[in-house]
């Protein structure tokens, strides 16, 4: 298949970080790191009832990603793993996905909490978190498994 | 910003839903159905270690949505609500994330269960699930609050 598809940035996340290297790898490592939403105005109507919600799901472009590489050695982990198992940013389809904490709504400016996304990346969309259909028991995380007590920040192995 | 973002379609999903009337509106409401992913084998050294996992996300282009609604009333609900607080398909960046059972890889083709996707959706991308990066214990979910029992199949609403 070789139709395109396009997307349109619907505003920008802003956070403490400005480069990869030192960025949290993902909300849960995030230690509560705080930034902001600066939503497009034509996207307002949209976020009506959105402050009712603990926890959003961002979604986002990686914007500052070098090649697409189709193994990678996650930052988890110290041997190559296929890129699909991983969460790793060198991806066909650059897209991000974040649950981050939702601190409070301003007109078009979200506060969020547990960023662990760079300063400035084009944020594409907006979904509620909801456990019902998005918190899951299972029994097996492949390499991920005993990785629990690793909490490493990212260096510059994507850029 | 004008800046346009282009995706490629990594693969095809197959499911036994043909048209938006009738299909799960969410993986954990999907009772099981099963479905087939078909990646196109470029991307196959990055399925390496994805069989490890119980679960995968999935990440896919909405291709047979009407126009963009910024407001909507939800399948799950009967009053209008900001298009960001739901999941309804009708987005300005028509992406869809479903956790569903990975049952088996053989090649190029996935078998999953718990699908809630239409037949023939463009496959954006796939990331392994953890509890531990993607199951976050809530107090509120907004509007969501005491849908708990509704098992709603999705119309022709967004069509």
């Amino acid at each position: 298949m070789t139709k395109v598809l396009s997307l349109q940035p619907i505003g920008i996340i802003h956070t403490p970080f400005v480069k990869q290297e030192g960025t949290p790898i993902q909300p849960a490592l995030a230690e509560g790191a705080e930034g902001w939403i600066e939503l497009h105005e034509q996207y307002l109507p949209a976020l009506k009832d959105l402050d009712g919600f603990e926890r959003i799901w961002l979604l986002y472009w990686f914007d500052r990603v070098g090649e697409v590489k189709l193994e990678v050695v996650p930052y988890l982990d110290t041997v190559m793993r296929g890129l699909f198992a991983t969460r790793a940013p060198a991806r066909p389809n650059p897209i991000g996905i974040s649950s981050v904490r939702l601190l409070g709504i301003e007109k078009n400016i979200l506060r969020v909490a547990d960023v662990d996304i760079l300063d400035g990346t084009p944020l594409l969309d907006i979904k509620p978190y909801c456990p019902k259909f998005d918190a899951y028991e299972v029994q097996r995380v492949g390499w991920l498994e005993g990785t629990g007590q690793k909490r490493p920040l990212a260096d510059d192995r994507f850029v």
